[in-house]
């Protein structure tokens, strides 16, 4: 996935190239050599500078390998290619020498930029494009380094290109079984917890800041929306480098999903925290000030935004699943892979068209994918998806770490403060702290499996910024104030990356957190968040209310999920015939797929997420459904009854007892227990 | 592998959003809101367009799959792509409201356009880029068509993100056996044809020019340089639709062999042909004039360039051998993935940073990986690289024809002039014929197994042009003679695409060519162009000089692959110990991997392309190398009993005697048969 980075930068450099010849070719044929000599001059130039980003990857894979290979944890990959970059970098800006393209400053007294501008040259237009503005004092770099400007290219690229995939991929190759089972954990960390880090961060940074003025060493405004969009970017973590250890070592899994889940979740709510943050414009003179109604604003921006942006994505994973069941795509792998990718990434571009997040967006949208679409591809295309968005995944997060390290040398405005960077690192870690342990101390007062306190040490560890924190800082450094939280963002994270990530191993030990777990044994019933439900019926009158009402809202989703979405999305499930009410059996036979009645085999597997193995925790069908909606009970009985009336008068008598065989084995056959999160 | 362009479009119009925002974030509050606004509605405005593009993409996925379904071959998959296209084209064209950004023209008095402008406005430097040249008559179009210009994106995208994808699939999924069969023919076919039907193109089209000078019909210069680069261009045959019926219908491999060995060389003959065309730059005030030293330097160019790119990526094609050879990142399949993904793509930029052509260098690194690298890699690998290329082959295909659907409406500088239009068609049809008929008879008296009288006139047929014309005539529009020639491009690739793609079939069974051959079954040994070599010692003085040349090159070249190369590159191919002289036999015991001695199995398969099935027709291997270079008989002896002894003396005699067996095994192994494209 670095590939359509790269090839943006030559392409950026290659309009640059057509134009200039567009431009040289109307006139005489001296001139036209000319530019074509100096198109190929700056063409070859872009090859080069993306040559180096080529050189970075390989160079990283292959270190990776005699990592692997020797088995070295105390440096991960992400580490590596940040050094690489680091190196290249120092190699670019005092290396290289500074090329000069023919730039010339241009007076002009007008309010405000144009888009577009049409340069009148001795009777030729020519059209140039708005690039951003340069404070006065960078004209002369923006004359010299040459060099430097093609490798630091517009950071929208890390939005638009290198993020989605590697969200995607989170999604898509989410475990969905622990991740489900922890979901009101995970929920509860992503959300309040990145919103409480936000903010303790934030005002700690604006303590911080207001101490710089005491001291002079602010010498440009910082208002306390800057530090609160500091908190924001900063608050989102991704223990990537901790998660690929953990997966080597196989260490806890629900240790694992409680830090996969909470990071893949607060990167989303960290995007839509900054950007609400950013819309938020109090009115009056008095700009920057604290508002309520601004503030309220936002927040509504911020839960409109976000349930937008995963309707989004869970609605795009409908369609697909849909297309999928319904045509027979599947025999035709690369169609079908060809589709899925399509779909996947116009999530992304719809997010954005309507104004919503396309990271969000696409995030749920490979859980849907996932949780829906899987089920309809063909076993080839299955892998084929997989692999593809593994290694896009694979190539988008190393560039980025390696631009990073770029970005330390190559990125023209830093400013680094040391005042701000000590307190943004204490405020982190304290913003971690005041994250973790509150939110584990109620959350264990719901959860039955509670969460230990090594758990939580090792969570409050794990805590490294990367990917998305770096995007998030350098999606605009225009001014003063975000140029400094650039910079420090950017030694967070490498900070965080290599000291955490090579401290991980021996941290594990230390907290002796049970390794070489495997990821599908059960752990023993006792410590066990699931529950049948006619057991917890009492239960179920805990007083723990909010919990109550997810739990309560998790069994109403699961049975709507599994009786009606599943059969009606793809080809697993109880056929719809036994589950939709008598009314509409025929729309129910129009809809499920005949493969329903004879894959109950693989419909077992799929939905082994949601299943424990040991018999006696299991429950029917059909009691499930009774259980599930109260009134339904009597009704199964007569949807399965009429199922068989309808049956009848549209079908021969044998075929009747096929249908009733077929029912019989379905009743059997799928099994349903629900997670609660919370039985003390 | 749209996404990268998808991606582009989105960057492009990011890059202005971002550049929009940091100029407006330093102005008040209230015109950074109207900024953020209008920048929102641009960004709103790229994504829509570009979810036109992934619409267009996956209508035509879904209607490829209802074609391939109901078995209908009369309208390829491209030609669908075309006509969605065209649909779309026309609604934007003349459905959406012309939206205006806020442009203006620009007064200033320079003599050439200069790469950047920095626009000083109210004290703040704004950076713009130069985007290209615009004929004053249309500046309103500029003001008017924001969502035409912004669908009808820069055309250097076709060469630098689509093309190199396709052109290197088609040299990794080459069918090595066929192809080398007849390479012969298909180098003439390539490279005299494509030549051939260039001039003769280009010298029709000056005389068409000619004639509407005299009527009055053209309005601009149009040099005869103009012409022979449309002959350039348009000789680039591409019959990707016949090649894919022909996959359906199984028909005759060795046809399909010479079609689709042509059309992918002719590709990067035409790419190189027209680049030397352009450098054709006659000395003194009469340009454009013929000019017998411009003439030997561009043709000095042609040969340059061609083999620079081959050479470039041959070398990174055996550089990735080499590396997969001698790690063992074989282990790692994501790895190997990745590292074989990168360096493919590093073979387009080497050669584009050393001025070479690109899209040449990746068709024969694409060759070389599939010769040498490809043996290194993992299962898991081959099929994840196979798969990845496919899907962005199939990708960028498909978009490259939804694409020149889209421009016929979209495109702003069309100069549809009939005469041209039908001057063309009568040019290519005759250039075609006497491209074809001329050369096969001229191969037919070197050729044994002759091209007969229907496979000529299949070829003759299936001369359609496709993605390379199109991509080399939107390489450039500036002129007036270029745009006319775009616009005469597209409709030819419009026609042959749908009338000659469509006619396929029916055409195959006129011309009774067989069909429902199995491509991996021999053809009967009379008309079969591979020779034992014992056999053709006479025949080697034939008296076809140059063709003798080419059957003795290829005979040097096969023993060297076979024994040096193979050996070398991959885990395959016979010990080095046996092939290379005693002298070196460290050297070669250093390079040989362990595997060769146990994998004389996989060499089988692996060389099978260059071995007949019939036992009479094999020959050991000691005899190959023997008869391969003549003094190199006793040679072999010494080797291997060399072989024999320095094992001896540095290991046991145990061991002496299993390399003795090895050695057996090997000798007995291996078998290996040259092609010779002539022996009458």
């Amino acid at each position: 996935m670095a590939l359509p980075v790269l090839l943006l930068l030559l392409l950026v450099a290659d309009g640059l190239r057509a134009a200039e010849r567009s431009g040289g070719s109307s006139s005489s044929a001296m001139e036209e050599l000319a530019t074509e000599k100096e198109a190929e001059e700056s063409h070859r130039q872009d090859s080069v500078s993306l040559l180096t980003f080529i050189l970075l990857l390989t160079l990283t894979i292959l270190t990776i390998w005699l990592f692997k290979h020797r088995r070295v944890r105390f440096l991960h990959e992400t580490g590596l290619a940040m050094i690489y970059g680091l190196i290249v970098g120092v190699i670019l800006r005092y290396g290289t020498p500074s090329t000069s393209g023919h730039d010339k400053p241009f007076g002009c007294s007008q309010d405000r930029p144009f888009t577009t501008l049409l340069v009148n040259v001795s009777g030729k237009f020519f059209e140039y494009t708005l690039k951003g503005e340069i404070s006065p004092g960078k004209i002369h770099n923006v004359e010299q380094n040459d060099m430097l400007r093609k490798v630091t290219f517009d950071p929208e690229v890390f939005f638009n290109i290198l993020l989605p995939p590697i969200i995607f991929h989170a999604g898509y190759s989410l475990k969905k079984r622990h991740f489900f089972r922890n979901l009101g954990s995970i929920l509860a960390y992503a959300f309040l917890g990145t919103a409480v880090s936000c903010f303790i961060i934030g005002n700690l940074m604006y303590g911080v800041v207001k101490l710089m003025k005491l001291v002079g060493q602010l010498s440009d405004k910082f208002y306390y929306t800057d530090c609160l969009l500091f908190g924001a970017i900063i608050s989102a973590t991704d223990p990537v480098t901790v998660l690929a250890i953990f997966n080597e070592l196989h260490a806890d899994v629900d240790l694992y999903a409680l830090l996969f889940g909470e990071s893949v979740l607060n990167d989303a709510v960290a995007i839509v925290l900054s950007s609400s943050i950013v819309a938020y414009q109090p009115t009056g003179e008095n700009t920057h000030a604290f508002d309520a109604a601004a503030f309220f604003k936002s927040v509504g921006i911020f839960l409109g935004i976000f349930s937008g942006s995963f309707m989004m994505g869970a609605v795009t994973g409908v369609v697909t699943a849909l297309v999928t069941k319904f045509t027979k795509l599947h025999c035709f792998p690369l169609l079908e892979t060809a589709l899925f990718f399509l779909m996947s990434w116009s999530t992304f571009l719809l997010a954005e068209a309507c104004g919503f997040t396309g990271v969000v967006a696409v995030l749920f949208c490979g859980i849907t994918q996932a949780h829906y679409t899987y089920n309809n591809l063909s076993v080839e295309s299955r892998s084929r998806t997989k692999q593809l968005f593994e290694v896009l995944h694979f190539l988008a997060e190393n560039f980025i770490f390696s631009y990073m390290g770029l970005a330390l040398f190559t990125f023209q405005k830093h400013i680094f403060s040391p005042i701000f960077i000590i307190g943004a690192f204490i405020a982190i870690f304290l913003g971690r702290a005041a994250h973790i342990y509150p939110l584990s101390f109620l959350l264990n007062l719901g959860r039955r499996h509670k969460i230990s306190w090594n758990f939580q040490h090792m969570m409050m560890f794990s805590g490294l910024r990367g990917a998305m924190a770096f995007a998030l800082a350098i999606r605009d450094t225009a001014t003063y104030s975000h140029q400094m939280m650039f910079s420090t963002t950017l030694l967070i994270v490498f900070f965080t990356v290599w000291i955490v990530g090579g401290g991980t191993t021996p941290m594990l030990s230390w907290l002796n957190i049970r390794v070489g777990v495997d990821p599908d044994q059960d752990p023993p019933p006792t410590n066990d968040s699931f529950q049948v439900l006619q057991g917890d019926g009492p239960d179920s009158e805990s007083r723990n209310r909010t919990k109550q009402e997810s739990a309560w809202l998790f069994r109403l989703w699961y049975s709507f999920d599994h009786n009606y979405l599943k059969p009606i999305l793809t080809h697993s499930g109880p056929p719809l015939t036994t589950t939709l009410p008598s009314w509409c059996g025929l729309i129910a036979r129009c809809l499920t797929s005949p493969q329903v009645y004879d894959n109950q085999e693989q419909l077992r597997e799929e939905d082994s997420d949601f299943i424990l193995n040991d018999g006696d925790l299991t429950v029917t069908y059909g009691d499930t459904t009774i259980t599930a909606n109260g009134s339904s009970g009597p009704h199964t009985a007569t949807t399965s009854l009429d199922g068989r009336r309808t049956k009848s008068s549209s079908e021969e008598a044998l075929e009747r007892d096929l249908g009733g065989t077929d029912h019989e084995v379905t009743s059997r056959g799928t099994r349903l227990v629900f997670p609660l999160e919370d039985n003390a």
